[in-house]
């Protein structure tokens, strides 16, 4: 057992404080690494303030990790000490379902081991990347390429493959009309991962504050959700929406924007249940889908077009004291694009 | 302009009765048909009750219609006089939108031209198939197999399109695992059709009444949805699941039954919106869709394939006369499968 620094909150009200946290001995087929960078996910402030269910406390959060390979375990082949690498949403999964077995571990049966929060399969309660150190199993360990900036990479590892994810599921592509909807840490990702995949992209946010940016980031249209007439103007417009928003959308207005055969699917959920008028998805045979990160292939993959492609997330980088002060801005949606913490300063 | 019997209701809560009704004359490409029968579907009693929204008075419904071809226009070059035809839940479209020109015109962006209570392009109330003659623009004539019994081919121009054409846009086939929600009119339909692609058909009906006649129509298993542990023993188990039941169902635990990339399809809809957990859809990439009928194209395949696989619905013959009677027993769910009224007794 190692004990590291990292950031926890004692409670669902509580700020979040340095502390430290014990990381489990290398096993055989373990990566100890060394974090240079985490990413600040609106989940993690959901899950550490118990809005998606209770959790066990002290916690430190965190899925959106990157640093260098500072030990390996004898059995270890994917991954050597210096590599740069990246940790996700998960750590772990149980490798036997037939959604394990298709590479999709995202969705395993017996579900996956959240990076932070969740029941590890030794029985202790993973913890985030807001910390100095962890240990992750090799094969929940992605290879970052050189071509990604370092500092811009973590965001990649939740924010990049959400939006990857359903954009290459849905086939994105030339001659495809996508729209994102909400310009945030997940929406600004899915505008440049959609612009390099060839597609027609349209942004869908409330105003049109961020519409320069949204443009830069590859964007070739820009509409305020706010004015009535933009749904007028859009209906049976697009093949694929990928909604990036948690707040509750009256689904008839997004939906009447799908032409024949689109989907709308959600990368964002509010908590409650939302209403859907079953006649509105008849017109166009239209689907209403849900996506959850992606597989630990699917995320090299993301990683490996994002390099190509030169795409990296806009970025703050932040100290790690500033954590509580970054979450309240997070809340008041006063970030552009993602915040991520120095972890040199944990 | 021709006058025929015909049964229509006067008001919402009228009875259907005899009456008279005028045909147009037959134009250039028009056929005219003598319909020999006509089947009753739900949507009749819907529309002719004013359930979904307000219609002209006095109508006729029926859109499940079959006949012989009696005259045809001067252009007319798919039809010939004697031919057994039908006509389905559309007799028109504007065949110029993108979905028109992709065959899909029962998805027409302008609305396609309903065989009843839809005004049609001369101005005129388009009235249904419970009378003795039809006038129709021969693209949206369909050519009815000899190898199809006369007498049970007129659910297949509604039943059996709506659920052909789901199955076979979602790609039920062998090593597919297909739901049918419900086992009336449609889902009678939908195991049929299932079946004979190939996938292992499993039919959840309120009760176990009809299962002994669901397994002779090819359902490989049985479940009743009253009973909780249905859900449990079938939990992410099916592709594909066709919902043909319009009363409103707990979507939580259908869209539990989905496993990986699976979609829930509904060809029934209740008139209010259903609530919808956007979470349950981030299990297994899930998805919920709409389907309505088919296309011109589609529906012929469809005829064709029935044909080809010895597939017919299971009717009740029965007497203009008894329409009424026939009506309450829909609402009821007493009929197996599929009233069908012998139109020479209209």
């Amino acid at each position: 057992m190692t004990t590291v620094r990292a950031y926890a909150a004692a409670s669902a009200t509580s700020p979040l404080e340095p502390t430290t946290i014990d990381r489990r001995e290398v096993g055989p087929r373990d990566v100890l690494i060394d974090i240079a960078y985490a990413g600040i996910c609106h989940s993690d402030i959901h899950t550490i303030r118990g809005e998606w269910g209770e959790v066990a406390y002290p916690l430190t959060v965190g899925h959106e990790i990157v640093g260098t390979v500072a030990e390996v375990g004898s059995d270890v082949t994917r991954h050597a000490v210096g590599d740069r690498v990246g940790v996700g949403c998960m750590v772990n999964s149980c490798r036997e379902c037939e959604n394990c077995l298709a590479g999709e571990e995202q969705y395993c049966l017996e579900g996956n081991v959240g990076t932070y929060a969740n029941v590890d399969r030794d029985g202790s309660i993973t913890q985030g990347g807001y910390s100095q150190k962890v240990v992750v199993d090799e094969d929940f360990v992605l290879r970052v390429p050189e071509a990604i900036p370092y500092e811009k990479a973590a965001p990649l590892l939740c924010a990049g493959i959400t939006t990857y994810s359903p954009l290459h599921h849905w086939n994105a592509g030339p001659g495809k009309k996508v729209a994102v909807v909400g310009l945030g840490g997940l929406g600004h990702m899915a505008v440049k991962i959609a612009h390099a995949m060839g597609a027609e992209v349209t942004v869908l946010s409330q105003s049109l504050r961020k519409k320069d940016d949204g443009l830069a980031m590859g964007a070739d249209h820009y509409y305020a959700t706010s004015d009535p007439e933009t749904f007028r103007a859009l209906k049976n417009g697009f093949d694929l929406i990928v909604n990036t928003v948690s707040a509750p959308l009256d689904l008839k207005q997004y939906l009447g924007l799908l032409s024949l055969d689109g989907t709308m699917v959600n990368v964002g959920a509010p908590p409650e249940p939302l209403p859907i008028q079953v006649f509105t998805l008849f017109s166009n045979r239209r689907s209403f889908a849900g996506s959850s990160i992606g597989g630990i292939r699917e995320t090299q993959e993301m990683l490996d077009f994002c390099a190509e492609h030169g795409i990296a997330p806009e970025v703050e980088l932040i100290d790690a004291a500033q954590i509580n002060e970054a979450y309240e801005r997070v809340l008041a949606s006063d970030v552009r694009y993602r915040f991520v913490i120095d972890a040199a300063t944990i």
